[in-house]
């Protein structure tokens, strides 16, 4: 990734439908499940979502990000990829644990 | 609309990111909050989904149909749409709750 820093939404202009649309894809998903259990240093590594490819990996992640699902900054020669849980459940209280609490084998068939 | 009766997927065969996916587009969730507050008879009437096209309309209902969200079925000479609210909440508890939660503005901007 050429910029360190990249954009993220305040969360008061977090917007419902663009949020709904980030987690509608089984992949996106199943990040969001991972980050779930705490933050991740990824991009240097393989472990978030599994072995798909970096690339469509990367997208999966800037489309997380820039609906304001996901935080991911620089963190030494890694990224630190994490939940913006708190600003979620402020702004849509109940979304994402709802969404959580969904078996993921019955999310994605 | 050449069939009356038109599919619905069962209760228990619901998707939660068809279900994210159909709710994700302002235009669908508009017409999702409409019904919130009880069926409407439509189709022959402007009423559901504003001053959208027909055709437009149709393809809004047919996708919140095949995600399991709407009811839409034959009702006399009109046909009558109902949100699936009981299966929803069975399916994925609290969620639809969430979504309607959320100011109308807050989520289309």
């Amino acid at each position: 990734m050429a910029e360190r820093e990249l954009a993220h939404p305040e969360a008061a202009n977090l917007v419902l439908t663009d949020v709904l649309f980030a987690l509608s894809d089984p992949s996106r998903l199943a990040i969001v499940r991972q980050l779930a259990d705490g933050p991740m240093e990824t991009v240097g590594c393989q472990t978030l979502g599994g072995e798909i490819p970096k690339s469509t990996r990367s997208h999966y992640l800037k489309t997380l990000r820039e609906a304001g699902i996901i935080r991911n900054v620089a963190h030494g020669r890694e990224r630190l990829v994490s939940l913006r849980r708190d600003d979620l459940d402020d702004r849509f209280p109940g979304l994402l644990a709802s969404v959580l609490a969904v078996e993921a084998t019955a999310s994605t068939r």
